[in-house]
């Protein structure tokens, strides 16, 4: 049984997903389909890559994901098929696949050639779902377009080491539903220069000097419910994903405000972590 | 295995999308169910016929569509199921499949009765679904209705050609995910009425003398991607259905702009043709 | 096959809903995959039980429900799963069991203890999953969880009666799609107290008699449509869900306005029966 995800940024109210999920289920009836998201900012391919890198690999190995984001072909932006860490992936070769892969690389990648025998303007549903659908009946990627030997490479935007290796600068990667505010500092990364020394992470005018595993471990709970300052809490912690989030501890950005709004910060603000 | 898709403007917060699934699962363990949107406008008829035209025939013959809209019975909109281009609709009978079927008759009509052996005051779970599932078993129409020789008829705005067939007025159907402006003008009327004269096309203070065939047609790819005005490029294209379409090149309603708001348009206003 | 519902406050954008239905793909292949919502306003339990105590018992019996929505563990909060009405719930033990029960006493609860195993901080992710697939796999309670007396008790904000059992007041519970003003007194109250006597519900300036048992029964279609005023009338119904409901005929609250924003009333906001 196959698995067939979607992530565009087709919203939920247009005619569009619908007719891609027939498409879908008129080829393949016994397809099961899952949506990732069809809230993608409209063609913002950065904020797909991150949804889809936080997603994608708690799908069984095999499943294919389709991307409906900026996907027109255009001379400079061709429509692949990948595989990549027993995944596939279908989108145009817009330098989104070079965010999700940065840290595998594909095993396989072709250049989808089936456009002569179809004509469309709209690619997700007349050739990604033809190629979603010949992979899951066990379809090669070879028949469906040439072996291209790399894809797009789109720069990430890296946090900044300095040359003491005692300061480092990311950005806002992403505003969660809560408002809380993502950056693109990992656990790993955090680690590997901070090397156990103290801290301070700043943020316009918000300073952390702890990170911490859990919402809730920032919580004191052995002071009773009635004393301890809970909701509002400003917080540093490691996320689902493990990078380094700020947060408000509870928040809800449409009554109380949330880290984005009570911290000012928007996507791409600078974060910086100095070690002393 | 049967499929049955859902178009409702229940929003996707309330309890009642829920319900309608887990009573279609209670009588049907293997139907798959898809939801083609449930962010239609409250009541907004012509909103839902315009997404479920534009979808529904994507999916594989003899899927049920049921309609949530405007679905409460009164003495003036009664419950109707039907089948038309092998599809089965499950709506009120208030001028919607006219809507949906302006171009292709019912194969088959009949108002429901099924009512006296249910109470409900949410007909789309009650009545709706027992139909849905009732057809999805194999069931025929002439079962939960009686057969009726028409359905409602709703005048649908078409566009308006002057004697002279030289002008051609139509107006704003709907206004997509990304701010671009749909027009009731289909590709066949404006080929019919044109006979290929050069034309203008006016809305509001903006001007078009040219439909593209997809987004990226409007783009010079020769000239090096720096140079080229490319992002906020107004342009018209035949969208996926095949109707005018008034667009802004990678619009995002959220940040930049859009269509809707940059043109300064809204659903229902004028667009005219003129043909030279 | 197993039925699995989500409800969350996740959001529809966020990676973590199509992680979640990734991962019981992962471990459940067939499983079918119900969203009941993942709009659930941040943290709100309240708002969370209302939607789920109306919306999961139309699916079948033996389906697994879990509860996204504030289920960090906590020493306060501990996670749990639970048999009630023939259904499964796997939640955070912060007292939304406890609303969703509020007239049925589960069948049996226990605390789940499968922690040591798993390392999270993302417990619906790495928890609820497993638990939920363990069920559906056929195992028992006992397995993942230590039999636990009680679930934490919340509070239910219930109507109050006067000593003369001629005023009821209660509050507003929940604001619909359409912005209709759902309240927390049941028909089976209003009944058990107003004893078929004459009575006036009143909220802030909004006054009613009598309560409809459907939107259009407040409707007389035996006037002319063009005559009789339908669009913005004001009435009172029984919902869906058998409370007294305050609402407008056909509202649209991105429009014409809805009942809450013309009648001014919030959620929590009194609304108070006189019976005379």
């Amino acid at each position: 049984m196959a698995i067939i995800t979607l992530t565009t940024d087709f919203g939920q109210k247009d005619p569009s997903t619908g007719a891609v999920k027939g498409a879908i289920l008129s080829e393949l009836e016994s397809a099961t389909i899952v949506d990732i998201s069809h809230q993608i900012s409209p063609f913002h391919i950065t904020e797909a890559a991150y949804i889809i890198k936080n997603a994608y690999n708690s799908f069984p190995k095999g499943t294919i994901h389709i991307i409906g984001v900026d996907s027109e072909i255009t001379p400079e932006n061709k429509h692949i098929a990948l595989e990549l860490d027993g995944h596939y992936f279908i989108c145009a070769n817009n330098g989104i696949m070079s965010l999700i892969a940065s840290e595998i690389k594909p095993e396989k990648v072709v250049e989808i050639n089936i456009h002569d025998a179809v004509e469309t303007n709209f690619p997700v549903l007349d050739i990604f779902v033809k190629v979603a659908c010949h992979i899951a009946r066990g379809g090669t990627l070879e028949v469906i377009g040439k072996t291209i030997p790399q894809i797009k490479q789109l720069k990430e935007f890296e946090p900044f080491v300095n040359q003491e290796q005692n300061q480092l600068v990311g950005h806002v990667m992403y505003i969660d539903n809560y408002g809380n505010v993502v950056t693109n500092i990992s656990r790993k990364l955090f680690e590997a220069i901070g090397k156990g020394r103290k801290f301070n992470i700043s943020a316009r005018s918000v300073n952390f000097s702890k990170i911490f595993e859990s919402y809730s471990d920032a919580i004191n709970f052995s002071i009773p419910k009635e004393k301890r300052e809970e909701e509002g809490k400003k917080l540093a912690i490691f996320n689902a994903s493990d990078y380094i989030e700020l947060a408000i501890y509870k928040s809800n950005p449409r009554t109380v405000g949330s880290a984005a709004t009570l911290f000012g910060l928007k996507l791409m603000d600078s974060v910086t972590i100095k070690f002393t």
